[in-house]
């Protein structure tokens, strides 16, 4: 019989929903957050609060961790209070995090001293497809760990992709995605330029392809927000989209691999950055394109 | 009632099954194509066939060219026997080729000085996707000529937008289109080539995004053919889409939008062709990705 | 004896002072210029002042033009009234304006079938450096018409360096130098930037490098405008620098090399253009660079 | 009086040419360097060698270091037996080496806390110029450090250019001048490559602008070997060059300046290391726009 116990690390605006979700499912789930309040909301829903991440954690069960950084990832797990001091032999650690793949690389070796495993296990979609449970997963690391995890994935997500052994892989996969989406954004922005020097209309364009080849939820979602240029209030913050696009390219030079078009959205992103648009959603790299082209 | 005669003129990998659509829904077709030959094969199902542009047309009636480049619809248009000499007054002109907006602008001009209209229509879609008419179809241009052209592109296509008055729209749609098409592939090849790197199958991962957030036509496609390599024979050749590339620099140009993604594409069209590939699909460029990281 | 008379067609503000210092020299010198009051000016130097290009050249004599572009020079060379119909066998042609390799060819070829020799001989330097007799000459075509040049190439440059029998090659020389010299501004405009961004002097920098290991004109110069930001009045206007980039890209196409520096300087020109800075000096498109760092 | 004693750490073939000329110009020198034959190298010149960098160092005195990298100057600074260790109060730290100016910033902080002075000064020119005492020098940091290294600036190099108080700036200056040399190794790649395809002699060109507007060091030395393809051995590493790419990339994204010319030159670092190249000297990066153009 699945356990249904776990504890969930990091309750932000991805991990409230996911972690709902498990309560739904009938899971016993011990929360903690490092701003204890966001934690509490949850009580409502059946989960226990904990002060530690130490303290949510089962000897020998399953953590999960939904973090917003390398440096936030390490501190839970390694740190004072963390969860390598609790977890123990037999414990898992499915890391959903996107974090850079020397992260979860050096995190399995610690856990793999402790007699724990390890499953680095990312998702794709937003808030509104975490609590909608259609997430897309990608995973790799400890074939123990990715085979107690694949239970949570199935309440978490719509499909999980498995992508081998090494436990950075499915980070890599997810850098690589947000690389392909911002890459898509970066396109739309060059066609959209060129369309409305032409006079034509935003939305006729991006209605016209996306109910045509590119009929799929990257172009359909971030088109929409392209055409009405609806950037505030952020859906997924620019500078959050510069600290991914950031560990795509430390990634690519660790493997030696040359990136141009990453190159081109670092440089984006760094101009929006650089004219106080940190805050606004990441598609707003568009109106750097618009700018060169004098169109504002 | 609608007109249930035209002339079909360029009886290509893409013409040839058109033409074919048109004849199965009950058209009277007179095709013309430079190399006879091409044309005659449609002669079984139905169509006549003509030595020149001009006798294909009838005064005051339809006239589709489906041509490899701008020179060649400008001949077939402007040259001699070409077809204003003979489409006169009422004639309609719908041109389906992937030309730049100012060649249509120019001919446009040239049919209203005779009193015959115009309407750019280029298409989206491979050959397969003309036989099945599934065609995306984008135009623009003369009022009248829309309205007369609308029957024929529910023959071909599986949906068809407006984009105005302005003869040039619809091509500048079609050359944002392909570009980003190629922008997409660029995308791929940098993720495959970091995959690749790491371990990663490149297979895995393409099917991992074309059944997650890019699960469209253009990846799903495109994808398989990049996991595979499998760039001959080619689907589109390579250096067509340098054409197409080379368009779209060109009005970039014109309307001043700075394009640095186009330049990229470009810079790898080229250094393919360069290296002998020009005869292979335009996925290829993603060997230039692959060379770069080493990886060949 | 060296033949001491030539014809000098385009008295722009390179053609001018070159012209004066032929007949300072002791040429006897035949000028034309389209706007006919430009070449009046030369007058007082001795000049006598020609209605046509052809008017101006003696049959089997020596021609030299200095002008705008290529449209310009292929007009007053096959053009109605121009320097085909009069130069006839023994003359020779020696071209000294910045157009495309192709342009020479196809000239060369022309002058050819008429028993004329033709010599491609762009210069670089200013129009302080051309009245100072400074000019460096790169140059190349044929054997006779380049014997019969050198002696008025001493008078007009400091030096002057044979690059074969290729009617084209000077031209390829000529652009590739502007291309070095819009990427040291590039380079330096980058540079800037981030030297500025952190408290540094933008003159300071410019005097260190430009007296230690980038002492030489085209650092020197350029430096010191973009230290100060002189774009106006224009030295060398951008919408030129333009023109010659889009020349050297062209010619790069052709000769299936892919240049990404020359695309990002051609993205930049492209930018500035687009925000009306066409008239300035082709150094103003670092203040795009500057812009991309929120520095202005 | 000046002061006529100094310890000098880091014995490598910049730092053993430095160290020498001090002991001509009749200073005391102590050394120090990981290896220790390096140093003892410089025993017949009149230096005294110490196994420790602090052991090298006089209390209130002066110490130079020029090390490969921040880490080993972060090390030798405050690492155990480091020069904090011993420096004390009026003591002097001259650090020539290419480092960021983070680095810089970061030591200077702790020099002040025990009433040490920080000067960051690196140099411009490669070991034949440090020999010969033609040194280019930039520097910045605290008054009194950097009056009392004036004399030995002026026994090191041809130059010295104050950049103020900020200890980081003179780095920042550093790194711009790495960009800017490796930026024109660049333009001469792509010009040598459009050249060669067009028949033109590759050692003619350099010729013809290192003695016309591109008559400095930087352009008649790296365009030598460029001509020559003269890689190896190699003057200065293709991987130390990424180094100093890398850092100037990082100073740029600190600063929120777009440098999309330095990104064109880390990927075209990045795929010389992937190919095999790091070992070569850094122009070397000039083979892969050569193999883009199939000139290889």
């Amino acid at each position: 019989m699945a356990e249904k116990k776990v504890a969930f690390l990091g309750i932000g605006s991805m991990g409230a929903p996911m972690a709902r979700n498990l309560l739904k499912s009938g899971y016993s789930v011990t929360v903690f957050n490092r701003s204890r309040d966001r934690a509490e909301k949850l009580i409502a829903d059946g989960a226990v609060v904990s002060d530690t991440p130490a303290g949510a954690v089962t000897q020998g069960g399953m953590v999960v961790t939904m973090l917003s950084n390398d440096a936030a990832l390490e501190a839970v797990t390694l740190g004072s209070g963390g969860i390598l001091e609790k977890l123990g032999k037999g414990g898992v650690h499915v890391s959903m995090s996107t974090v850079s793949p020397e992260t979860s690389r050096k995190l399995a070796s610690k856990h793999a001293e402790i007699g724990a495993t390890f499953v680095a296990a990312p998702v794709f979609g937003r808030p509104d497809a975490a609590a909608a449970q259609k997430l897309y997963i990608c995973f790799s690391g400890d074939a123990e760990a990715k085979e107690r995890a694949r239970p949570v994935f199935s309440v978490l997500g719509q499909s999980a992709t498995d992508f081998g052994n090494d436990h950075g892989a499915a980070n890599v996969v997810k850098l690589s995605g947000n690389f392909m989406i911002l890459s898509a954004v970066q396109a739309m922005s060059e066609a959209l330029a060129l369309a409305e020097k032409n006079g034509i209309d935003r939305s006729t364009l991006i209605n016209f392809f996306t109910q045509a080849n590119f009929a799929c939820p990257v172009y359909q979602n971030y088109g929409r927000i392209l055409a009405d240029r609806s950037y505030e209030p952020a859906g997924f913050k620019l500078e959050l989209g510069m600290k991914d696009i950031r560990l795509a390219r430390d990634t690519a030079e660790a493997a030696m691999v040359p990136m141009p078009l990453a190159d081109l959205l670092h440089a984006r992103l760094l101009e929006s950055i650089a004219k106080g648009r940190a805050g606004m959603d990441w598609t707003a790299i568009e109106l750097a394109t618009a700018e060169d082209a004098a169109l504002r």
